[in-house]
């Protein structure tokens, strides 16, 4: 019901704006077409239709060139607008772009900007119009900024917590949890601005598909600072060591600052591409303190190497299925999808009994088939 | 003590990042100079010396023109690079930038964003180098992002509320509840983000100068789209709305999901420049409900305005002696502070003994004026 106003809403507005732009510079934006929902309130460029093409439209009358970074040049236009539109439908779900300025990469200064590609960036969706990942009229829970310091890298770090609904009217009840990486290039902000984790999680709370867990969010980068620790290159990040500081320094920190419950039966690690591989580089050595474990986009082995990953952790089959309750891998139908398929397949023939496989069909490397990833894979967690 | 070794971490970092820029292209920082604070990591400019003076140096090859907004033009070195190096100091704080490339004006691609000017820019800030704002080795609170429905806008806003340390700890105490609103072009992230009010908090509540609180931080635009209402025009935001989307959701929404005391005395309202506005417009009309009030840089009355202001509220010194247990203005002593001080002044010659003038030295209209106007508002908050 709100929602439907909230449509209703949202067509209505895009008609004074429509005219506001029409005001403005005589451009009318073509038909069918609706705003970016990443843009800034009433800034009605980029534009998607309903196939999934993009419209784009940017004034920079003393440029000598403007590209959208992913697409191509824009074309001058006699008034000191750009214009560009795509040559045919781009793939359903969130798409990091730049403006490129004369050289100069950019973030969109008429958008919102997400942090991907190791920098403040813009974001284009093309929707795919349905509610799991959305504000529903359901109990809300909330999402925690918790800082936190770090022995390990000597800085103050953050994490995000997510706390389901009915979190703070249980006082004595204790939940278990869910820790949840980013990839390559993001921080501990994009599970929930890209990710959109809080409303997927509400969502599925609401509906009972899943149990009420926290989630964590962190910065999957690290480096160790330790009196006498091994120093990476001057400029590099020492990535090996974030499995470190989530067992050493973000479990105990979340145990000791929320309601959790503490066994291995009640923690999970996931994470999206490089998040993935952190999944499992974290999980396999840590098998006393988790049981549930997926992979988005990442940590899967070729199959010629499962004999040998984690020490040869899978040829174990028995072990395994008594240790890990869940092996969740997925990956976009669009981003060449055979790799994890058959790393699932070849776990399953070895006698895995606990491995689950999801294909996110029409989507490539994006966070929509992140998205739908925790969809699926956060209903399986906790339960039996 | 954890200050002290992120303090020598910084320095330790800073010469490794040093030599790497000069191994890029040759190019060594001028001594003295630190990367700003917003930068991203590793990026070395804008850098600021110990007088404030602030240095740029940005690559942009086959730009014709790069300026760097409320400064000006960069100088085109052989190299693709472009330079500039401030004529002065400048003022102490946080202040917003974007760069503009050929004409556009953009966020600086090696910073951090945030929202102000109406949009995501860059900001620079010349530190003042203290320690009350920045985390510190003392309990920490969080930082929740709570979603609510609004019926007056239809539409799901979000605000950010601020719980202490002790707040997870003793599930049978209730809490007052701080109101703090940002300025014109900003939004609900301001106060965090750029304000560092969660830091701010944790350190006068460890240091036992401010009492425990909520601080509670909402979107100060607003639309009435309830059916039958009256619109804005195109494009235009509703600005008076919110006192009313304030007294009627917001407040009713977190006394419904936070342990608040819900009494006028435990209930305060603070605010900078449009949100000092939004401050006396809330409060002087609803003193049933608030009894304490701030404006930073914005909601103090002309002098001659004093007698007719709220329907002569100021008039009646003793009715207000009794109503309100704090009136707090503030401003930063280079934003010309006389309109405001003069305020203060007439108010307290008029016989109102709870008005509290605090002016901030070296300081303009931006966020360290704020910060500090916090740091001096909070301590007086909810007592007595």
């Amino acid at each position: 019901m709100k929602n439907m106003m909230r449509t209703a809403l949202i067509a209505l507005l895009a008609m004074p704006l429509g005219c506001l732009a029409q005001q403005r510079d005589g451009h009318t934006p073509p038909a069918g077409t609706v705003a970016n929902e990443h843009n800034l309130s009433g800034v009605q460029y980029p534009r998607v239709d309903a196939a999934g093409r993009t419209y784009w439209r940017f004034r920079a009358p003393d440029a000598q060139k403007v590209e959208i970074s992913f697409r191509g040049e824009m074309t001058k236009e006699a008034d000191g607008w750009w214009s560009y539109v795509s040559p045919g439908p781009e793939a359903v779900g969130f798409h990091y772009y730049q403006m490129i300025i004369d050289g100069v990469s950019v973030a969109d200064p008429g958008g919102i900007t997400y942090y991907g590609m190791g920098k403040w960036v813009s974001g284009i969706e093309i929707p795919e119009g349905l509610a799991y990942d959305k504000p529903q009229d359901v109990p809300h829970g909330v999402v925690r900024e918790q800082p936190y310091w770090s022995e390990i890298t000597q800085t103050w770090r953050r994490c995000f917590v997510y706390t389901p609904a009915e979190y703070d009217t249980r006082p004595n009840k204790k939940y278990p949890v869910l820790y949840l990486q980013h990839g390559s290039g993001e921080d501990e902000t994009g599970w929930v601005r890209q990710g959109r984790t809080n409303y997927i999680m509400d969502n599925l709370i609401a509906e009972g598909k899943a149990v009420p867990m926290l989630v964590v969010m962190d910065l999957g980068y690290a480096t160790d600072a330790r009196p006498g620790s091994e120093q990476p290159a001057p400029g590099a990040r020492n990535r090996g060591i974030f499995p470190e500081v989530l067992v050493k320094e973000i479990i105990p920190m979340i145990d000791k600052n929320y309601r959790t419950l503490t066994d291995r039966e009640n923690r999970a690690m996931a994470g999206l591409s490089m998040g993935g591989g952190h999944t499992f580089q974290t999980v396999m050595p840590n098998l006393d303190k988790f049981a549930w474990m997926g992979g988005f986009s990442g940590g899967a082995s070729g199959v010629d190497q499962i004999e040998t990953a984690y020490n040869g952790i899978y040829t174990d089959a028995e072990a395994l299925n008594r240790q890990l309750k869940l092996l969740f891998v997925s990956i976009g139908s669009e981003e060449r999808p055979e790799r994890v398929r058959d790393f699932a397949d070849a776990l399953k023939a070895r006698g895995l009994r606990n491995v689950v496989y999801y294909e996110s069909p029409g989507t490539a490397h994006e966070w929509l088939t992140w998205r739908r990833s925790l969809r699926e894979f956060a209903p399986l967690l906790f339960k039996k």
